[in-house]
Order: C-alpha cells, then structure tokens, then sequence
C-alpha cells in the first residue's frame, strides 16, 4: 500500500442529479482550476489525472419522491464504480472529485471490487444514511450510505436501475464525523445499527484527536485495512465552505479538517478519497475562491502534505561554498 | 423534574432600561420572527407563548450614576420575577427572551421564588456584578447579580424601588463561563467570594467539556438542584453575534455554545432560561440574521435539540411495502 | 525580573527591507494609533515609549538573491540590537514594534547582550530559519533564525554587512508555536537540529495549554531563564490578521494568541517582545482595524491584562456610606 501513496489517479465526477442545485457538476473544474493538480504535483506525487466521467443522460426519469432521479443515478454510479475499480487496481490512490455526494454510491462499491475489505470514513454535517422511505427530499445525495450498508438493506423500498450496485458495507466498518444535521430516522439507523458516530458534539468534548483516533480504532482495530475516505465539503464551517448546497453553521474548522486529513494520510492506508458537494454555482466570486481553497487545501494533506513542512526523501541541503556574496556596485 | 422539560414557557421580556442602546426590547420580537416558536415545536415540545410583557414605563427616572433608571428597571424585575415565577410554577420551563441583561434580576428572583435552591450558570463575556459604585457607566445590565448574591448586600448602597427584590443566590451557587472583559472591582469581589469562573482562559485551557464539568460540580455537587441559565448573546464571539450592545473579541463557538447548552438540557433539571442582549438595532441586516440564528441555536440545544440527531420518543421507523417503484414514464 | 514587569520600554522598528511589500515600516504607527500607550498604561504600567528607530538607509544594496537588502537589514539590526540592549538594561521590558520579522536579528541579538541566557519563543506560520541558499526568494525576513542559530551557522555563505550580529541561540533554546507553511530547507534543518516545534497539527493534536507549557518545559527545563516572544502576526489566521504581508489559513485564534501572551506573562521572565509584520498598506480599512485590534489584545495579554479580571494591588474596594439615593425628581 505504502508504494501507491506516491501514485494519484484523478477522477472527476460531475454528478448533480442527486440534488436539486445546478452546479455541483462544475465541481471538479473548480478544484482544477484552482491549481489543484499542479499543487498535488509540488508533493512529489505522480499524478494521473483522468479528466471527467462523461456521465450517461436520461431525460426521462423519476422526478417524485421516494428516490429522485434514480434512473441517472444509477447508471452514473455503475460509471463511477469501474472508473474507481479501475484506478485502485492500477497500483493509485483514487482521488474522486464531486459532484454530489450520491457519487459515492459509485465510488465506495467500485473501492470495494477492488478492496473488500476497505472501512470507511464519512466526514459530513449530515449523515446521508435516510432511505427513501426517510427521506423527506426524494434527494439521493442524502441516501448513499442506505444503498451500501449491508443491514439498511431490509428497509428499502426496491429500487429500478441500481442492479449493478451491491451493498458492500457492515454497519461497523463505517465511522461518522462532523455530524450536526441527522434527520429522525438517521439517527435511528444510526443507533439501532451501532454505527460509529463522531458529531460536533464529540468534537467538541473529545477534541479532533480523540475523534480520529477513536475512528479509526472503531472501523479497523487491527489498524491494517484499506481507507475510503468520504468528505463532503459541508462537513467544513459555512465560512470556510460557503459554496455548497446544504451549509450548516458550526462546522468542521479547517485545522480540523487538515487534522483529519493528515492523520488518514499517515496510515499509509488510504487508498481512495472523495470530495464531495463543491458548488461554484453558489455564493460569489469569494465564497467560490474560500470553497475551493478549503477543499484544495483538505486534498492536499490527504496526499503528504504536514503543517509541520516535508521534504523530498532524497532531499540535498545546500551547502555553501564559501564565496563571499558580491559588496552591491 | 423531567415531566417539566418537554413543556415550555416563552416569556418575552422587551426591557433596554438597563443598558443605553435602543433596540434591545426588540429582542424577543426578532427571535419569534427568525421561526423559534415553531423551530421549539418541531422539538416535540408542548410550548406555549405566553407574548411580551407590558412593562410598566416611568418616565420621571434617575437617569444619572450610580444606577440609571433604577425606577424602570426595579418595577420591570418584579413583573419579570412574577412571570417566571407562575410558568414554573405552572410546570413548564422558563424561557425568558430578553431584553437587556438587568432582565436576569427578576427572573432568577422569580425562579428563587418556585425554586429556592436552584444554582445559577452565567455565559457572558462579563461578570455583571458591578455594585453601582463599582460600575463606571450606572447601566443596571452590568450589575444585576451584585443585586442577588447574598454576600454582596454589604457593599451596596441603598437602592430605592428594589424594595420587591431580595437577594436569593449564595456565591457558592454561580458559575461563570465566557468572561473575558471583566472591570477591577468585579474581579475583586469574585476572588474574594470565591465565585466560580471559567473565564475564556479556562475554556482555552481545559476545553469546553471540562469546564462545563467542572462548573456543574461547582454549583451543585450532588447534581439534583434546579438550574438557570442566564445566557449573555455576547458570550459567543462577535462574529456570531455582531447585533449586540457591548460585543468583545474572543468568544465562545457556536459549537462551544451549543454544547453548554446541550450538556445543561441532558441534566434534565433546566429550569429556566434567559438569553439577553440580542439587539436588532445594532448593525446591518445580515449581522442581525447571524445574531438571531446564533441565539435561536443555542435555545434549540437547550430544549432538547443534539447534533447526534434525535428521534421521538414514538418514533416508527418506515419499513417498505415491497412495492417495486414505478419506472419513468 | 519581576520588577522589570511593571515598567515597559516602547521601541518602534520601522523595517520593511526584509520582504518587498511596502507597508510594514507603517505597524509602529498604526499600533500607536490604535491606542496601545494608553492601553499599556490602563493596565498600571509605566511605559516608556521611545519612539520610532531612525534606520540608516542605503540606498545600494543587493536587490537579488540570496540575501535582499543585507546592507540595509545588516545596518538596521545593528540599531536594533543597540537599542533593545539598552531597553533591557534600564530595567524594563523591552516591545519592538515592527516592521517586518528581520527585525528579530537585531532585537534577539540585542537581548542576548543584555541576558546572554535566554530563550526564544518563536509565534509564526512560517519558520523563518532559512538559509540564504535555501531560500527561494532571499527574503531576510524569512531568514533571521538562520543567522542567529550557532549550530546553522556552517551552512550560511559568508554574508557582508553583517560583522556586528553574532549567532546567539542554541537550537535547543528555541520553540516554535503555530507553523503551517515551512519550506523543505527549513524543515530539515528543524529535525537534524531537533528544534522544539509545535505546528498547527500539534496545537490541533494536543491544545494550546499544552503546547505553550511543553514549549515553555523544551527550552527551559528548570524554568529561570529570560523569554524572547517573537510574534508574527501571521501566526494568526487571516480573519483576525488580515493586514500582513504572507497570511496563512488554519492559523491561531485570538484566544490561543491570548493565551500564549497570558501563560508567557505569567512566568514573570517574558523580558522582550517583538510583535511582528502588521503591514497597514495590505487590505481595506477594516482590515487595517481588525490586524491592529488583535495586535494590540495580544501585547496587552504580554504585559499583564488576563480574561479572569485583573486589579490594582492597591485596589480598594467601594464601600458605601449607607445614603439612600435620591429620588428621581
Ligand atoms: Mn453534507
Ligand atoms: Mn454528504
Ligand atoms: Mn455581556
Ligand atoms: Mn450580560
Ligand atoms: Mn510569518
Ligand atoms: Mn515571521
């Protein structure tokens, strides 16, 4: 694993049929154009970047309640899984960029093709766990984890177009944190299925640390598994991450954010990470630049940067040769 | 005691006597119309709104040091105390939406009234135990608990129209969290009564979870008496609560707020509560939406909200009818 | 020491060749017109305000790598050095006003030929401990650790117009607090030297109590020796310290600034303080305000205000004569 840290693929994932808010498709072009590549470049990374999943289009789908545009989401999660099945098993670390947060239907399966035994970590304000029979949107950027939880299965309604998606997680290798908007019937999953859960209110009592390190003992005690890191950009406070759909004051500050990042980092055992719900259709100019500067910023430490500093490991120290610096004319 | 936490009693206080700034008796008004009553109904609670007191006006007052408009301010305390006084009595949970903070002198009076035993947590960025001789500016809202700690009456001068307020709280059963901007004599008389105080610097020091701890354990050892909360809106920091009268650098989170107010709702002895100083005059538009969600947040997690997510207590879960959706047509 | 920490020497230091932004000659000023005499004085202090440096201008200099402006930054810290020298031997504490970070050459220097034993508390993003040749601008603000650690001193070039500064420090006797952007040079030279570094992820990881009190433990074991608190502004988030000249997102919050300056003044040895690249030329008027407001709070904090309340140790307590206030007319 620690030989694919050094090697990124790039997948963008314009998806943003599982909300109602046009713009989420721009979401890779944000990051990209805010230097992303290159700054993941400027880590020493060998960076492939796959340029954007052109996503099938169906113009006739569900508009209604209980599950929005589930023929379009469906297939675009078969898309996103092979696309992310592909990437890990190519030897990379998989940096999927939103797109919605319904992309990680795609993207947590396709991990698990290649990964079975992969855990998860989901840092949101909400916990996009509602069925559709929960969910009082129809929105499926709020549903994901239902489709995926193998024990969420008996409480689904049958749902048309998601046959290629299998559910493919235990309740207890999925950790929550940043939590502090859970619909009713969210926090019920979440109790009645023990799902690790790590709200602002743990945040706030345990400190990040505690939280991640708490995280991470929960999904993986052996600490030997491979990582998907799921991050909706609303896990961050709304003044660091105004740009997106569905903000929630009290957030994620982001040393918080960078924390998470760089501890996730150091396990050598992260092998894909999501980053979801940029929306540079939302706010202006400044609220894009703060949005995409905080998702950039979260990528990076993902991927080795430290706060601390870094250095190339076959880093040379210049040594003076002891000219005297030129007197000025 | 828990029978009481799922009724509440809203009692609009609109005083500004206590402080020179217009706007604060438009409090209660902003808070009703940033959607609190029905936000503390979708709780599940049983509220009832008992409107805004008529406060008794007297314009012939002392509008000079010591004490200004002790008249106005010493007639509205006893309307205040009665109020709260009879919505305890009645079974409900207070909460008092103010309005300056001499508002806290009636109601923690009134609640002394229901509720002699009951300890008293303050969340102010000040200490608002000014004696009017220790105060440099006589605004009563800097000195409504020199008014209602035993051991303070010595130092006072003799003060007309408080003649329906007699001093209820032993110093013992105080606790302060927040303070940051705290004048000499108030320091002096906290040190020398030994007045619990988790200024900023606490909070810094041991973390929210530690002081509010430590603050509970302080007041009420035994952890059975009933609690108010007197909560300052200017505890938080300014960029959360911009619309307010005396705003100082370096508050309280949101999350730090919530989270007192959390831990306090789950004693199950949240008797009462006050948040004061919210002034809707003071500052743009915007800076008023932040300051009231700011305080209608914080009352929420008072009254049951938690950002893990909560169900009722009824709750059923949707289980499907196995009913194939219907495809796109 | 402790009578030196009642009586404070005001030194302006008017630098800005150290990095290419004008403006930062400007911080004295701007902090003086903020009120900070008066603020020093409100705290019981008797302050000493010695105006700005006359710094010596050359008008030829080396404007290109490795070391800008080493004539003008050599000379000025010779003044520097002169001038905090004899701060600290008439018995007060020394503050520097900058001007940009180089003048820590000069004000560390000059502190050492007063209290050849003393520590460096090191408050910034960034490092500062470049080398000429590791630098990839030849800013010298971004370099003076370098010319004043002994064990750097091998890999310097020789520099000219630098005679009268001689390396001082001990790496041991360093620690940083609040680094987030480090170059790849300056991190190396970090870990062979074994500097004491707390970066963002250690303030994340373990909280600023700790961090200040294993800083404090990590250069002084025994606790006896003069501090030197040099504080970059840009140690602080953007928000509080927007007018700077390299701000960094995730920095410190005001209360953790606070803190420091409180837990520092509170030893009783903090004997001089630079405060840091205030730059009123950067941003908008309310910027301006914001960056010198938080500069201001945190030498206030250095030199004896506290959050809890402080008073005179003369203080003497109001008491009243027992007259009845009159009544309104
Ligand atoms: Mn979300
Ligand atoms: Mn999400
Ligand atoms: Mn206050
Ligand atoms: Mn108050
Ligand atoms: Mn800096
Ligand atoms: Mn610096």
């Amino acid at each position: 694993l620690n030989d694919r840290s050094s090697k990124v693929g790039v997948i963008g994932v314009p998806i943003h049929m599982g909300q109602p808010r046009p713009g989420t498709e721009h979401g890779p072009e944000a990051m990209r154009e805010g230097g992303l590549i290159s700054k993941l470049e400027g880590l020493g990374l060998d960076v492939e970047d796959q340029g954007d999943l052109f996503l099938e289009k169906h113009d006739e789908d569900i508009h209604d309640h209980p599950a929005k545009n589930v023929k379009n989401v469906g297939s675009a999660s078969s898309q996103i899984a092979d696309s992310v099945y592909n990437t890990i098993k190519s030897g990379r670390t998989c940096l999927a960029l939103g797109g919605d947060h319904s992309m990680a239907i795609g993207s947590i399966y396709g991990h698990s093709l290649a990964e079975p035994d992969h855990v998860v970590i989901w840092v949101d304000a909400h916990a996009d766990i509602n069925t559709p029979l929960t969910s009082s949107s129809g929105n499926m950027h709020g549903m994901p984890l239902s489709f995926l939880v193998k024990e969420v299965q008996p409480y689904l309604p049958d749902i048309p177009h998601f046959d290629n998606i299998k559910p493919c997680l235990s309740a207890k290798n999925i950790a929550y944190i940043g939590l502090r908007d859970v619909d009713p019937g969210e926090r019920y999953i979440i109790e009645k299925l023990g799902i690790h859960s790590f709200s602002m209110t743990e945040v706030d009592k345990f400190g990040i640390k505690d939280c991640v390190e708490k995280a991470l003992h929960a999904v993986d005690p052996e600490g030997n598994k491979p990582i998907h890191l799921s991050f909706d950009i609303d896990a961050l406070d709304p003044s660091l991450a105004p740009s997106t759909g569905t903000p929630v004051p009290g957030g994620l500050s982001i040393r918080e954010g960078n924390y998470i990042a760089e501890e996730l980092a150091a396990t050598g055992r992260l092998t894909c990470v999501d980053l979801a719900e940029v929306n540079p259709k939302l706010g202006n100019d400044r609220d894009n630049e703060t949005t995409v500067r905080s998702a950039i910023t979260i990528i990076q430490h993902c991927f080795g940067n430290r706060r601390q500093g870094v250095y190339p490991k076959d880093y040379k120290f210049p040594i003076p040769e002891k000219v005297v610096l030129p007197m000025p004319s």
